[in-house]
């Protein structure tokens, strides 16, 4: 089967099967996202993916909706459309409000012009923040 | 004067001084970083993006150091090693401690990853995140 | 005409059938992608494109499916859609098998993660690997 | 200790000697990289990415040249300087000459620029390429 | 309302208005584009970013067709198709031939090719061009 | 010889001489850039790659500063520092004053930022722009 078309729950292998059941278990949701369906083409990606994820987005010193956050900070600068469309939904299911979305919008902006600012006039590393 | 170089307090015109002052006001610092006395060169430019940046920074719906994090965030992505040391150092002397910045830096990388995982994989938008 | 719109053979200059000639004979194909299409309202680009990559792809001291994937990692890390599509194709005509492109993408993955991982860490380069 | 400073075998905790020792038995290298070293500062990310980068970069249906080479194109699209060094240098230990490397580079700057010319053009994809 | 909705004229605040009614006259259109219809969620980000652009494309050093063109170029760089559409038509509108639109594209995608040229081989800025 | 080395005209092959005086005499300078004596290290893309830039770069519908200030504003939007350095170099070479530099990067700047709120507010291409 292409890798350009999902594997659904009813046509997985057990093995996959476990981990859609894992995703579906630790986000409390009644199916899995179409990221999983195509990655699952590839079974050991998969649950590797998923394992990291699960570590990386779990509550720690940041909580998750600051998490999300900078998920969808990453993906806007980076223009894929898939992710801006899923950690967009998944940062307001995290409790992101349009307020904080706004504000986070204007920071990613900024930032992604002054990093082409700094770039375009060859500005050294200040003393300060050297290592 | 070649806009490779700084222009420093005392070499600055009137109106350069004027936005020095208030960067040095506003953030509590003796000095402005280098970033500042490169833009110096193009007056309106310097205005314009401090101006830009007071009001994007400052604490909203989103705390200080949520947006600087975002903006380190946004900098590691793009490989601006300028804004890394800078708003690396600015994260931290806004409160990110170093567990944050591990988890920070945890969920960069993986968003870096999906995000291409997503493409090549040629993964179409869930229908739930659809407009 | 409009640069975005396709210039069919039927509609080209002798100029740009003659590439396209050549593309389809050394292609063994029947007609030629929309790239070409579009390109060709630039026909010394288009010449020139096709030229380079005539001579880029030929099988040398790497082989063709190796040369093709190397496109298609370069595609999916700049998130172009229309070349992840026409080099996944390409790939798998030179001969990608799933497994291949599965392997390829969990690369490409991790590169794009350690790549940040090196960048937000502001990791210096060993002495070992200094020119 | 700053995360912006190596942490050397001597200095870590068993759990992070445990992956330098898995990474030196594994590469057959008397010490390991700075990245990792650097990673240290984060125990679950450093044995989290050393678990998968040793999953991913096993050989498989591509050999290992072939995995470090496309680490190398992705890492060059990317511009990180760290990884460049890194992966070239991995890359030649796993038996990439210097014509491959030309060819490799040949390939990855025209894929770089055909990504462009497809954004600019807005070229859509063939029907022949559609899911 | 979303931010992924638009704010068309008869629904927006006086704010959003007052910012709607200056573009119109600044650009002599009878509509804003759907860009600043989805800005509008953010009402200071939409009179910051408009008053940003109104001064930064203004004639001054560049004319308004080069200026254009340059936003062209970043827009093709990143991949931003919706910016690839409306600038592509902005600087249509401001003079840019078919012909400079062809030489635009080719300087892109040859910059776009060296660049990496230049990252793969590592090479060391010559001293003629160090600050 | 490491292609992380330059090959000097003294060491060159006469194929890769014709080259380098090929470069010397259309751009009336004594010596190459360190740019095309690392591409040396692969004398069919040395030769390629100028002839490709020779015809790109020649003035046409654009003049030569247009096109040195375009180069420069891909350079600085890929943060490639040895482009950044060259094409500054050659971009006032052919005539960019500091005032042109500036308003240069005045709108490399505002475009990376707009690039990223259009893909983070998810903004539909506008009708009237689509093909």
């Amino acid at each position: 089967m292409s890798a350009y078309r999902p594997i659904e729950y009813a046509d997985a292998s057990l093995q996959v099967r476990a981990v859609f059941d894992d995703i579906k278990r630790t986000r409390q949701v009644d199916d899995v996202n179409n990221f999983w369906k195509y990655l699952a083409h590839d079974p050991p990606a998969l649950k590797r993916t998923w394992e990291s994820i699960k570590e990386i987005m779990a509550p720690g010193a940041l909580d998750a909706v600051t998490k999300e956050m900078i998920y969808l900070a990453v993906s806007v600068t980076n223009g894929c459309g898939y992710c801006i469309a899923s950690h967009g939904a998944a940062a307001r299911k995290a409790g992101m409000s349009e307020a904080m979305f706004a504000e986070l919008m204007a920071v990613v902006g900024m930032a992604n012009e002054t990093n082409r600012l700094a770039n375009g006039y060859r500005v050294p590393i200040d003393a300060a923040f050297e290592r």
